[in-house]
């Protein structure tokens, strides 16, 4: 038996997110099917983070078990071959039997492509956020500093959310105004935490751009924070701007890194 | 009467190019309808360069004219709302009626974004190039070179082209590296010329990475331009890559010049 590590990016228009579902296309189910035919059996394919509906993937890391030996590149050159264009393989590893892509995980990152103009998107539609007036972004900077560290997040957390705990570690929070590849005036919120919460992301980005346009200070951000009372926040932004990063492991896994592009 | 110049933006996986055709979608289509919709009267629209299926614009410049008189914000913000999602409305502009946008163009430029990188696009399907091996950027650029200026470009010219003549200006021409916002290694090539002739840039692209993977040298890309033969030349670059950056004017019609995003 062989655990299997994969690296995959995805276009989450594509899909009805991670999980397999009955009748709705899912990046679980186009894997695990792609997976079956180079493995000759039935593969349960296991994720760092399962995202939402809409939400796309940069390297999204996953872990199955085979008893089929393939030189490792076949489940790269393989799978991608098999696989429809929205997702791909990056790169694929063997691993110790006791790596768990969503358990070992120790930190989970996240951005979210805000795009900031008056008029919506057109080019970038299904892959970054909206939103029409201007933003000021010493304030929301200011404000995304006090979620540093460990905090209940309650207040940023989906009414459906199943974690057990919405205590969680945000370890590292940017924001930055970008000039795009192909497009105008982008903001890049990077976050990263040991685990989010449902629709976290999301709903932290809705209150910075609450922030940004001025209707909150950073002040009463850390109020909002500290009530962990859902009902005060902002609203929740769309899937389409957020992008799941990656996952960070211990060392000893020796699990690729891809260069977060983090300032 | 008015003449209305319009800045637009799509994605061109939502449509088979911008011409109008009877039974698939096309970005004309959907602005002519839209348009008619609220100029109340039948729209004709004229593009400064009409796009393959398959590419996409970042600010593509088209006129009309209407009797219809409505605040240019109406043109803006109604379009929009009426529009499918994967084109936009960026600007509206009254314009001279002696405007033309495609024959008062003096210049056009186009983008070509090619992923370099073993592995094939998920991410980035639909919207960049790839190309698998590594490439070399001083001598694509060294190639790039010797396009400038006025030549008969028929060795990158497509069979069923209905240009009149073969001959056109080549103003600037740029290969840089670029990480992007959302994923890896890119290659970015732009090109600036009076006109292009169909399939120009996509050949050109073919011909440049095959001086970047060490094929050509850069003086056999100039042996190819020379002899005008199509069959001596490279393969055709998928259109997934290529973006109709904008066209310049005239200072006199004052048309809204984006930030190009050259170097």
């Amino acid at each position: 038996m062989t655990r299997i590590v994969l690296g995959l990016e995805y276009d989450g228009n594509a899909f009805h997110g991670w999980q397999r579902q009955k009748y709705l296309p899912s990046v679980q189910a186009a894997m695990e099917d792609a997976l079956a035919r180079i493995a000759a059996h039935p593969v349960r394919l296991h994720c760092a983070g399962r995202t939402d509906a809409g939400v796309h993937a940069r390297n999204q890391v996953a872990h199955f078990d085979t008893e089929t030996r393939r030189p490792l590149n076949a489940w790269v050159r393989g799978l991608n071959a098999l696989l429809p264009s929205f997702v791909a393989v990056r790169w694929a590893k063997a691993a110790d039997a006791c790596f768990h892509a969503r358990y070992s995980a120790w930190r989970r990152r996240y951005r979210y492509l805000l795009l900031n103009r008056p008029e919506r998107p057109g080019l970038w539609a299904g892959r970054a956020g909206w939103f029409h007036l201007p933003l000021e972004l010493e304030s929301m900077r200011m404000a995304a500093a006090c979620l540093l560290g460990e905090h209940d997040f309650s207040a940023f957390r989906a009414a459906g959310c199943q974690a057990k705990s919405a205590v969680k570690l945000l370890t590292h929070v940017a924001v930055h105004r970008e000039i795009s590849l192909v497009d105008g005036d982008f903001f890049v919120f990077d976050f990263e935490a040991s685990a989010f919460l449902q629709h976290m992301v999301r709903n932290l980005v809705g209150a910075l751009v609450y922030v940004g346009k001025g209707a909150w200070s950073p002040e009463y951000l850390q109020d909002v924070l500290e009530r962990r009372d859902r009902a005060l926040s902002a609203p929740t932004f769309p899937p389409d701007g957020l992008y799941f990063q990656g996952a960070l492991y211990d060392p000893f896994f020796a699990i690729p890194v891809p260069d977060w592009g983090f300032r």
